[in-house]
C-alpha cells in the first residue's frame, strides 16, 4: 500500500477534478506483477494501469488500491467490473470513496462478486492525499491555499503598499510551482488594482489556473495585465449583485466571466458573500484554490474559517511602520488560541527565506 | 588563536561590562603551555591565567590574545606589564581595543618592551565576539536586543491586547536564558500596565538584569509586579521632562530609579528621546540591553535605528485582525529593502516555534 500511495502522489496536480489514486497487485507469494497510477484527467484509473500490467497473473491476486475503485461509467469505465472480470482474489482498499456517485457501491459490488474486501489499510495517508478531493464532493468548496510573503516583523507590505519583493527568487518560484497545481488563483480587488499582476504560473505546471478576482463593484479594468491576457486563461471576476451593469458588460466584452454574488447573510454591505463564491468555483469543479491576498481577502476567509492550507514565506528583513500592511486582516480572533491552530508544519529553508507549509486547525 | 576565541566566549554574559577574552601561550614547539579566559567582572584578565598556568616557561614564548592586552591599573594591574615582566618574545593579537584608555596603548607598551606584536588573526571573529563592548565605549550605547514572539501571521497580540503565550515553553525558555545575560530589560509604558510583568530571569542567569520602563508619564503603578519586586532586581523609568512631579516622587519612594529625559530634537511630542535615554544607560556601563516590546517601543527603535540584534520567535498559530498588534510599529520603511536587512541570520526549531536570530544592516 505504501508503493501505491507513493504512486498516486505523483498524479498531483494532472488528475483532478479527479482524486489521486495509486494500486498494486500481487500474487500469493506477494511478488508485484502490476502497478500503475491515475496519471491524467480522462486517462486510464490506476487499477486499469496495474490489471494491464498484470495481465493473466490477474488471475486469483491481490490488487491494493488507495481509494474505493469507481463503479460507474465516467471518463472510462467502472474499475470495479474490469477488476472482478480479471478474476482478483482479495482486494485491499485504503479508504472508502465519499464521492455521492460511489460511496461504498465499488466495495458492494467487488464483495457481492465474492471478492474478499479489506477496507482501511494505511488510511489516514490516502486521506492526506485527496483531500481537496473529499472536501470538493462532500461539501461542494474547493480546497483552499493561502499564501503570503512577509517580513521577520510580519508586514506583506509597508505602509506606502510596496511589497516588490519581499521575498528571494527561490520562494517566488516555489509560488510558481503551487500556482501550477492550483485550478485557480484568487486574489482581492485592490491587489488585483495595486500589483496588476498575471497570476499565471512562470513556467507552466501541470494545469493552468483560472485567475479570480474578488472585486465587488466589478472595477477590474480592461486594460489590467489579467484581461490583457486572457487567452493565456481565464479570468472570473466574484462581483456583487450591485455592482454597475455597465461594469459587468465591459469585462464579459473582454471575455471576463462575471459572477454576480450577494452578501452573506445579515451583511449589509455591498461585498459578495465569499463562501458563496467558493460553491460556485467548487461546482465548477475547481479542486485547488490559492489565495495569494491580500490581508482583507485572507482575514474574510480566516474569519469564515474557509482556509485550509497555508504556504507562507518570511524574508530576513524588516520594515516596521504602524499602518504597514499585514498579512490576515479581517476582524480576527479575541484571544491567543491555547493550542496550535496550524498543523502538520513543514518547515523548509530557501535560502535565506523561510518556507513554512501547514494544515489549519480551527477547531482543536 | 581559535582556541583563544573559543575560551573567551566562556565568559559571556559574567564579564561585562568588561569585554570577553581568551588567551594562550605557546613554546617554540607550538606546546600549548598556558591558557585561560576573563571569567567574572574584577577577576583577572584572560592574560594572567594564561601566564600563570605557563609559570615560567613564559620566558621567550609566544601569546596568542583576543583582545588587545589592557595598559591600564583597573580593578587588575595592566596585563601589558605582566607579558612583559613574563619575558614573553611574541604576542599575536586579534583586535586592538578601541576603548579610549587603551586604543593601542598596550601594544605600544609591548613593542617599546621590545616584543614582537602581530595584529589582526582572526580578527573579524574577535570582533564578533566583543561587538557589545565595542559599541558601547566607541558610541557610549548599550547593544540593543530586539525581542518579540509572533503568529506566523505576523502578530504579536489580538485585536484585544492578549498576548498569552504565543510562544511555547521552549521558546520561553530561552527568552529567560538571554534575560539571564543582559544588563538591561525595557518594555513601553504600555505593555508594562497590560502585561504587569516580572521581566527577571527565571532561573537566574550570570547577571541581574534592571527593568525598564519607557514611561513618558511616569505612570508606573506602586503596585506593579515590577515596583513590588524592587529588591529582587532594580527598576529604571525612562520619563519625559514634563512627567509629573507626583508620579515621580511615588516612584522614587518606591525604590525606583526615574530618569528624567527630554524630547528628541525637532520632536514636539512630549515622549522622552529614547537614544538619550539609552546613552544615560551607556553610561552607566550597561553593555547588553533587550526590549521585549510593545511594537510603539520598538517601531521608535527601528525607525531611529538604534537595534542592533533580533530575537524572533514564530508561533504556528494564526489569529487574524486588522486591528491585531504588530511586532514594530512605529513610521517604518515607504519601500521594500532591495537586500536583505537582517544578517547573519541563525535559525533553530524549537519544537514547533521558529526561533529566528540575526543582525540589523541598516545600509546595504
Amino acid at each position: 500500500m505504501q508503493r501505491a500511495l507513493e504512486l498516486a502522489s505523483r498524479g498531483q496536480g494532472f488528475v483532478e477534478p479527479n482524486p489521486a489514486v495509486g494500486s498494486v497487485i500481487v500474487d500469493d507469494n506477494l511478488n508485484l506483477i502490476g502497478e500503475g497510477y491515475h496519471q491524467k484527467y480522462g486517462g486510464p484509473h490506476a487499477e486499469i494501469h496495474a490489471l494491464n500490467g498484470a495481465g493473466e497473473k490477474a488471475n486469483g491476486a491481490t490488487i491494493y488500491v488507495t481509494l474505493e475503485p469507481c463503479c460507474h461509467q465516467g471518463k472510462t469505465g467502472p474499475c470495479s467490473q474490469a477488476i472482478i472480470q480479471a478474476d482478483i482474489k482479495k482486494a485491499v482498499i485504503a479508504m472508502r470513496d465519499p464521492a455521492p456517485h460511489v460511496d461504498g457501491g465499488g466495495i458492494a459490488e467487488l464483495e457481492q462478486a465474492g471478492i474478499e474486501v479489506e477496507v482501511g489499510l494505511l488510511e489516514s495517508d490516502a486521506q492526506k492525499l485527496v483531500r481537496p478531493f473529499v472536501k470538493r464532493v462532500t461539501k461542494g468548496l474547493p480546497w483552499i491555499h493561502a499564501k503570503w510573503a512577509m517580513t521577520l516583523d510580519g508586514k506583506i507590505a509597508t505602509k506606502t503598499g510596496d511589497s516588490q519583493w519581499i521575498s528571494n527568487e527561490r520562494s517566488r518560484e516555489l509560488v510558481h510551482q503551487l500556482r501550477g497545481r492550483m485550478d485557480a488563483i484568487m486574489v482581492g480587488q485592490l491587489t488585483a488594482e495595486k500589483d496588476n499582476p498575471l497570476l499565471t504560473a512562470r513556467p507552466a505546471g501541470p494545469r493552468t489556473p483560472a485567475r479570480i478576482v474578488v472585486d465587488s463593484q466589478a472595477r477590474l479594468s480592461s486594460e489590467s495585465k489579467l484581461v490583457q491576457s486572457i487567452n493565456d486563461a481565464p479570468v472570473i471576476v466574484i462581483a456583487h449583485k450591485s455592482a454597475p451593469s455597465k461594469n459587468i458588460k465591459g469585462l464579459e466584452n473582454a471575455g471576463v466571466e462575471v459572477l454576480q454574488i450577494q452578501s452573506a447573510p445579515g451583511s449589509n454591505t455591498a461585498h459578495p458573500d465569499i463562501e458563496k463564491g467558493l460553491l460556485e468555483l467548487g461546482h465548477k469543479e475547481m479542486t485547488n484554490l490559492l489565495i495569494e491576498g491580500g490581508g482583507s481577502l485572507l482575514g474574510s476567509c480566516f474569519d469564515s474559517q474557509l482556509i485550509d492550507e497555508v504556504h507562507t514565506f518570511i524574508a530576513p528583513k524588516i520594515v516596521g511602520g504602524k499602518t504597514a500592511i499585514t498579512p490576515i486582516a479581517g476582524q480576527g480572533l479575541e484571544t491567543i488560541p491555547q493550542f496550535q491552530n496550524i498543523i502538520e508544519l513543514e518547515i523548509q529553508l530557501l535560502e535565506s527565506d523561510i518556507y513554512v507549509h501547514g494544515l489549519l486547525n480551527y477547531e482543536r
